[in-house]
């Protein structure tokens, strides 16, 4: 049995007697989540004697949280983000050695299927901000390049939205995959990133409401790089310098992510081509670690 | 500080950073709600190791259980009755007196404003089922009556169906308002109750699959009684010999609950009238116990 008997599990017959009616479960994991659950939900219920009425109000706010999931909108990863589960989760999925680049939380704005860029190419779609140069090179723990990594990357723009936010709009925008060249290098314009809020306007903006919370994120850009023989690695690269790293809503910033974005006035951007207006460059290399080849080989693996 | 301290949490920065990030909740109880929430919520995922891919999972299932609620159909009151987290929370709030009535889950079913009754009408609206005479007295502690109580009574019927689970009826079937007579009495027509399963089309009924679980509960009818001066009692009276007494998919039987409901050939029944087919008849007496006065009068107490 498990640390949970030492609140007393013993001595709760309603507990003891979902426990006993899980006892029948056919996938092992699956029944020691669900007992793991119930042992946790009845203990905080327990711990706070939640009155029914606070019991009504959470059944109500759940429900309201899903219903404000869309096939553009995920209030239920909005939920666990702010409560440091998302992060909680990231952190013990990836233990990161001294020089790799680390996790961070993979947030409710990623779409699957975003459109395809060659290197080089502006992924911005006419979204609203300061252009920005992006480049830098995808490598293993050894400093090798990692050739041809899938690199999808997305952001909000300089208003604080993401595409799938904003209502009516023909294309994706400020989103994009591409591919890594042979020596692991990557490059594209974008706009510089800002801070922004999370959503407020659902269940979670009152929840944060509530608890005295700001919705604030510091100003990132948000990578999914992908290479065979390579851990899949979820992270951002935050702006250093920019206000909230202290305080991100979701509690995704590390600072081995916080990197230099660089303004700089009118002139030869690093591509060659002429800028007319100020623009940034930001440069980033990523560290991928070999994929855990004897990692347990459960069915349900990340797969998302 | 709790128990959870003994969990480690001091170990966990990502916990103590959510913890210190409600620190300016303006509320003191819903501080320490949602305090204990994340402590539990992370100690849960800690204890599973739960991986990305199960968090994902879950995070859809949240989903779909919120968005299988309508305005008809409460599948989070669901998945926590099939969780016991409601008898818990029923458990917690009614430490009811030997003798008094003991309370039970409240369920999904309940329709405010369901039509109301005279004493001795039937509240069936033509649902299957056997008839049945309903009889009984709502008294208080030391057994004296308790005038004028408001009877909120509903249940399936024979095929276990409540008539929000049929689409298109035309009025609501096989559940009532009622108010009890100057010494306590009530009366009334209904059908028999007989076992059904809950709901097994959606993700609570995905997740008793999961778990090995039948979906059944035990044949009972409804009650909620209300009256001045007295606590609301929610509770429901069950079948003796009937099946999943032992088992109840939502862990609602008390014993004390348990009464004979007696089946008869045609003949008069107790209100006189003539039946020309087989009825039963259940004798049900329920005692309330006094208004506390002097409980904690938080803001959101019961009013759900």
């Amino acid at each position: 049995m498990s640390a949970a008997d030492a609140e007393g599990t013993e001595h709760h017959p309603i507990t003891e007697a979902v426990l006993a009616r899980l006892a029948s479960t056919p996938d092992a994991r699956t029944h020691a989540l669900m007992a793991a659950l119930v042992r946790h939900l009845h203990a905080f219920a327990r711990e706070t004697r939640l009155t029914e009425a606070e019991w009504f109000q959470a059944v109500s706010f759940l429900t309201a949280v899903g219903q404000t999931c869309t096939d553009r909108r995920q209030e239920f990863i909005l939920l666990s983000d702010v409560l440091g589960l998302s992060m909680l989760v990231t952190d013990q999925n990836h233990a990161t050695p001294p020089g790799g680049t680390e996790s961070t939380v993979f947030g409710p704005f990623h779409v699957p299927d975003a459109p395809r860029f060659a290197l080089g190419e502006d992924i911005s779609g006419g979204a609203a901000g300061e252009p920005c140069w992006v480049q830098g090179r995808v490598l293993g723990p050894r400093g090798e390049p990692v050739p041809h990594a899938q690199i999808d990357v997305w952001q909000a723009d300089a208003e604080g939205f993401y595409d799938v936010q904003r209502e009516g709009l023909a294309q994706a925008q400020a989103r994009g995959v591409l591919r890594a060249d042979a020596d692991g290098g990557f490059r594209f314009w974008t706009i510089v990133a800002e801070a922004y809020p999370i959503p407020t306007d659902g269940p979670v903006g009152r929840l944060l409401e509530a608890t005295g919370r700001h919705p604030w994120r510091p100003a990132h850009l948000h990578f999914m790089i992908a290479a065979p023989g390579h851990e899949r690695l979820i992270t951002h690269v935050f702006r250093r310098g920019g206000r909230y790293l202290d305080s991100d809503a979701v509690f995704g910033v590390r600072p081995s992510l916080i990197a230099d974005w660089i303004r700089h006035e009118p002139g030869t951007a690093p591509d060659g081509t002429r800028r007319d207006a100020p623009y940034w460059t930001l440069d980033f290399d990523f560290v991928l670690q070999p994929a855990a080849a004897s990692a347990p080989a459960r069915p349900e693996e990340p797969s998302a």
